[in-house]
């Protein structure tokens, strides 16, 4: 489901001083003693020895080769295949059942209605050259799972990519979209967000469409001349509300297993209301063009050959959905070898299997890099091996609809993970291109150190070497993000890999948001060219093998960067853990928050003074208004130094654990103290979880309510501030303080115990 | 000629602190003693009862009723009229005729070859509903003016802008342009550039079309449904080198009269060689759709429905390209108005009448103000009123091939402009819309007060008090340039009206820019829609009184604002100069040019340890090299001493004569500063000139010689920075400093003349 931009465009800014704090020198090994170290890299040699890119080559054309999407037959069957596969490699493996909510397409319809009418094709003919396009028997209409169904003919009102400022532009215009059907872009946010707010303000129906400028022609050649998105392919998708809670929405917060109770239709809190349909721009160009009214504020114009207008009363469409609202079977395949010396230490790592037709790129390159880490695990255990942590192989279906299947299986194996898993470990998809990852904070060092390990297949550098170039080469554009240039420092100064923060869009998140499990998602990314066939039927293995990965070298590199991820975590003699990155990097979001509260304030004085001066009505062209801003409500002073104390503890606490642990520590202590380390994200989570949303419980990083998929660091308080709640945004810096306090209570410990 | 944005948006930074030093308090005038000032408004307020938006109205019917460009029977015939109608009211007038070389088109030709041919129509069909449009008899095939003779058959490469950045992007794509002909739309910097770059680069042809993107449905919906430029709708222009010298090729320096010596053409500096035609987006559409190659980098991509390509290879054209090389007549009206009080004393006031084909906007709109002007100023005359100063009103002729009405006047009047010229105020068409004006910076005052005199009819403030509250909305978007911050601070402050600074692209330069005369360049514009039929046969009476000022009342407030501007400089006791605001804003200026060396030797030095590492080879995708930058010249250290040490010396002498001027000084003392103060601005000139154009004398602001009209300030020591040349830089320190010196020294002895 997650969608990976341009490689390394999605890492955030880590604070620097962290090297200075290294657990482990150049050359080291965070967790490793000296003489396991040299083991280890030994014992990656030989897992590397046993990837094969031919052999991944064929396991995508073969678990592509039919409609994947829950409840399909193929989809089953490939459960049933990787199955036989892990416990052909030696693992001990089942498949774990749930049933859950999954609408799926019934009857849909879109047309314009008046003097012009078109009916919407709502189809993906097949594509010259693409076999497996032709092959969509057994598949779905093209859908969005999770609106509402309905049926309404109404006024057709565009609202560009449908987010918060596009609903604020609108209302300075003097229009809003009561009773109308919105048609929106896709892009700048979560696809969920769309009809999620058209029918917040109103709206009886949203259509969700590709526009040329951001996914098609306008991006590169459309396929099959190019890899980009034709004229009638459609992104179809989830519109469930996941930035309140993931899963099954008839089983919130515990799994969907045979006799577990299901809340009313009714009363699920993650499915919208209104019909909404995704379409392509071949159908969209038909419905734009009819549209009068205001031309679209210059930020809201594509790239179809037309002059964009807002609409909202010369034409109309009629919108038709109706879905089945059955419950289907998940089938999530678990594959464990068990640690010889931790065995209550797991390693959880995962891939979803299910697509939204062949799901060739997503979610399959992937999971193809999973199951040949399996194989080669499985013959490194035939050779006589154990991990000395337990490994936990998960294949996940259901991910596209809502992480159904993942966030079940966490949910009813919550207590035995929080209890156990030392991390959990994502992957969604691969391409060809640079690592891309968003991680724990205390799992950077060990991000670092193994992309530092893995060579580039096509430069012969170390893809963290890779990826370092890139931040630095992008951070010298004159459009650069202050963003940008802060990672690039980071780069230029020899810090830890400066990797994403964890929002949602993939099955990390009931492992991080929910339960606290410190998680790892990765992939290469940014040279391959899936993203124009993202969510269509056109996502095959023709497709990807031609223009995503075409010589499997990033599958291979996927397997060997995930690969030495889990069997470090897996065998290192002290959980691989540092945590002198967890204090600085919160202590600069602490300092953004800051900054944040200024500039509102500074903006809301500042509209203050303009309205009293009427100078926005001065400003406007009196035949085109663009209208006056709403008041802000000014913000007051916020204290932070509950935050700013709690992080100055935990600098000092973070610093003495790492220093500590550079120990080389092993044996017993080490033991004790991976005991007292396991749950230390946890302390990073309240049990009331975050306003308005309670499945959310981590207090570092969350999706945001109003971005979707993209991260918000420090949401309790972020949010608040941004909402202009400002007793909210103090009582979450003082929980957000506890929780820090919580964790070096914790290093502490587990300092005095290695320290003993 | 000259294209005016997005009203106020080329109004750029001055620096605060000028409010405390004004000459004249809040209600004051300027260069007034109180009794003269009230008499002053009293005389402005009948001076606005002459003037009639319904004769403005039919006046621009009468003179757009047929083409009008150079050597045209209408332009002809429009200066007869003008002249007789300046008689009418009573101004001393007459035709200055000059025989310039102005190449018009005998052939032209332009053909896609290869497997789809296609034949570029190159024309602009008439539009339903616009009578003018079809009247193009007498008018030039579209074409663009100094561009070279040819017929070349080669392959065709798109150079997005046709920009220097461009070729650097080109050159790291590892493709060149040599031998090829170049593609570029319009936008980014001045027409002339395209094809002189191209040429310089080594190509052979040009072509230079509007994309919809920038100028066509993309902006709004096309004529005749809205403003903006339709399917065939082609941008006529010059190509003329302007930015190294304006005027008639043949006589450099001098003016074109009968007997001047002539060089030979092929002397002539500013006409290029390389055949160049400008086209439709309908034409150019089939062109760009057979170009092949890399995808065109990101920021090159239009709104045409293709992927944009860079081509190179691929697709071939040919181009064809003969012009008439004949010398043909212009006529300059010009009329005069004796002061009364001081007589050599001049304001000189003037716009061009020529046009493209039409010119309803582009320049009959500004044109029919200055002679509702003048009917009016006709009408005080009539009642025994005259001007204390001498007033020169001129309609220029050949403005839009290259200045050469205004080049050749000034230059043949250069002894007496220089030594009785007190102000040259130039328009250039109008709009409804804000003012947007640029100004010499002694003039700002006088154009602060003149503004805040004039009432916007569309909203009842000022048009000062309009425009100042649009920069501060501006300045609100979060994509706002520190230099509109910077602006909006004034605005909030209470500064002068920020204004631009002089580049080019109008009649003004040769006024400024070559003489040294304080100058003020105005109009009206954002609002009206004109800039979608600009430089086409759609300039016409329909569009312009349909979308540009459809009531004429912006006419009417344009011929308000001059007029005061006029009379305020002809009737002042003392010129209406003020000199803290050139202090201040040279000051922030130097300090720009500080940061500017500071950033250069930053990214140098970045770029330097990329490159060592390799950074930009390994951040590139190798199978689309988007290749390294070249190494650049770290910059040395600069000393701007000199230039502070002379900015010091000018704040206090400026600040010590604007109080002094604040005592409202009449009479002799007036009359014998104003004498040294008259040629104050050629202080600001160096014989010398600009490196490499010693036509443009001015040391504070002049056209880029990269930019075209967009203004450069400190351009000796700018240009000098950014092309790497330290000596040159270092020298027009010390030669702009010595500038600064000589204006202090006039100011000391204008202060010592009145306070005697």
């Amino acid at each position: 489901m997650k969608r990976i931009g341009r490689a390394a465009a999605s890492v955030a800014i880590i604070a620097t001083g962290a090297a200075t704090a290294a657990s482990a020198g150049p050359g080291g090994m965070l967790g490793f003693a000296p003489a396991s170290a040299e083991a280890e890299r030994a014992l990656e040699a030989r897992f590397d020895a046993g990837l094969s890119a031919d052999a991944m080559r064929e396991r995508l054309r073969l678990m592509s080769a039919e409609p994947n999407q829950v409840g399909s037959p193929h989809d089953k069957a490939n459960a049933e295949y990787t199955l036989a596969q892990f416990r052909a490699w030696g693992w001990d493996a089942h498949i774990e059942v749930f049933s859950v909510l999954y609408p799926t397409p019934k009857a849909e319809a879109l047309e314009l209605v008046g003097a012009h009418p078109f009916s919407a094709r709502l189809t993906e003919p097949p594509i010259p050259g693409d076999d497996s396009s032709a092959r969509q028997a057994g598949g779905l209409a093209a859908y969005v799972a999770y609106g509402g169904d309905g049926d309404v003919t109404a006024p057709l009102i565009y609202m560009n990519y449908g987010m918060p400022a596009d609903y604020d532009a609108l209302r300075r215009l003097g229009l809003d979209v009561k009773g109308k059907i919105v048609i929106a872009r896709y892009g700048a946010g979560w696809r969920g967000l769309k009809p999620k707010l058209a029918q917040e303000h109103g709206a009886v129906g949203c259509i969700i469409y590709s526009d040329p400028a951001d996914d098609g022609y306008g991006a590169g050649d459309a396929y099959p001349k190019g890899a980009f998105r034709p004229e009638q392919g459609v992104q179809r998708g989830s519109v469930q509300d996941i930035p309140v809670e993931s899963g099954d929405p008839l089983t919130p917060g515990y799994g969907a297993v045979e006799g577990a109770p299901r809340i009313p239709l009714t009363q699920a809190k993650t499915i919208l209301k209104i019909p909404t349909l995704p379409i392509s721009w071949g159908d969209a160009q038909h419905f734009l063009a009819a549209l009068d009214g205001p031309v679209a504020p210059k930020g809201w114009r594509g790239a179809l050959p037309l002059t964009y207008h807002v609409g909202g009363a010369g034409a109309s469409a009629h919108i038709l959905v109706q879905s089945n609202w059955d419950q289907k079977p998940l089938y999530d395949v678990i594959a464990v070898m068990k640690g010889a010396r931790e065995p209550d230490q797991w390693v959880v790592r995962g891939n979803h299997r299910d697509g939204w037709v062949f799901g060739a790129q997503d979610p399959l390159s992937g999971q193809i890099s999973l199951m040949e880490e399996a194989k080669s695990i499985g013959a490194l255990a035939r050779t006589g091996w154990r991990p000395a942590r337990t490994l936990v192989y998960a294949s996940w279906d259901g991910e596209e609809p809502g992480l159904l299947g993942s966030t079940e299986w966490a949910e009813t194996h919550a207590k035995d993970l929080q209890s156990k898993a030392v991390v959990y470990i994502n992957t969604d998809g691969n391409n060809r291109g640079l690592i891309s990852a968003e991680t724990s904070y205390s799992l950077r060092r060990l991000l670092d150190e193994t992309t530092g390990a893995v060579t580039d297949p096509e430069t012969s550098v170390s893809v963290r070497d890779r990826a370092l170039a890139a931040i630095q080469v992008r951070a010298l554009a004159a459009d650069a993000t202050p963003d940008l240039k802060a990672r690039a420092r980071i780069a230029r100064d020899g810090g830890d890999l400066p990797a994403g923060d964890l929002g949602s869009g993939s099955d990390y998140t009931p492992f991080v948001q929910h339960l606290g499990i410190a998680s790892i998602n990765l992939g290469y990314a940014g040279e391959g060219q899936s993203g124009g066939v993202y969510h269509s039927a056109y996502d095959t293995f023709e497709h990807f093998s031609r223009f995503s990965d075409p010589g499997f070298a990033y599958s291979v590199t996927l397997a060997k960067t995930v690969g030495r991820l889990v069997l470090r975590a897996a065998d290192a003699d002290l959980a691989p853990f540092q945590f002198s990155d967890l204090a600085a990097t919160v202590a600069g979001e602490t300092d953004d928050l800051k900054k944040l509260v200024t500039s509102e304030r500074e903006h809301a004085l500042a509209v203050d003074r303009l309205l009293d001066r009427h100078a926005f009505a001065l400003a406007d062209d009196p035949t085109i208004r663009s209208g006056p801003p709403e008041r802000e409500e000014v913000a007051p002073e916020i204290d932070f130094a509950p935050l700013d104390a709690a992080l100055a503890r935990l600098k000092a606490g973070a610093a003495a654990y790492d220093r500590a642990a550079a120990g080389q520590i092993a044996g017993d202590k080490a033991a004790r103290a991976d005991l007292i380390l396991q749950g230390v994200e946890q302390s990073l989570t309240d049990p009331q979880g975050l306003p308005g949303r309670p499945w959310y419980r981590h207090l570092i990083y969350a999706p945001g309510l109003l971005t979707g998929y993209g991260a918000k660091t420090l949401p309790g308080i972020r949010e608040a501030i941004e909402g202009r709640r400002w007793a909210e945004a103090r009582a979450y810096i003082r929980r957000t303080a506890s929780a820090l306090d919580a964790v070096t209570a914790k290093l502490d410990a587990a300092r005095a115990t290695i320290m003993q």
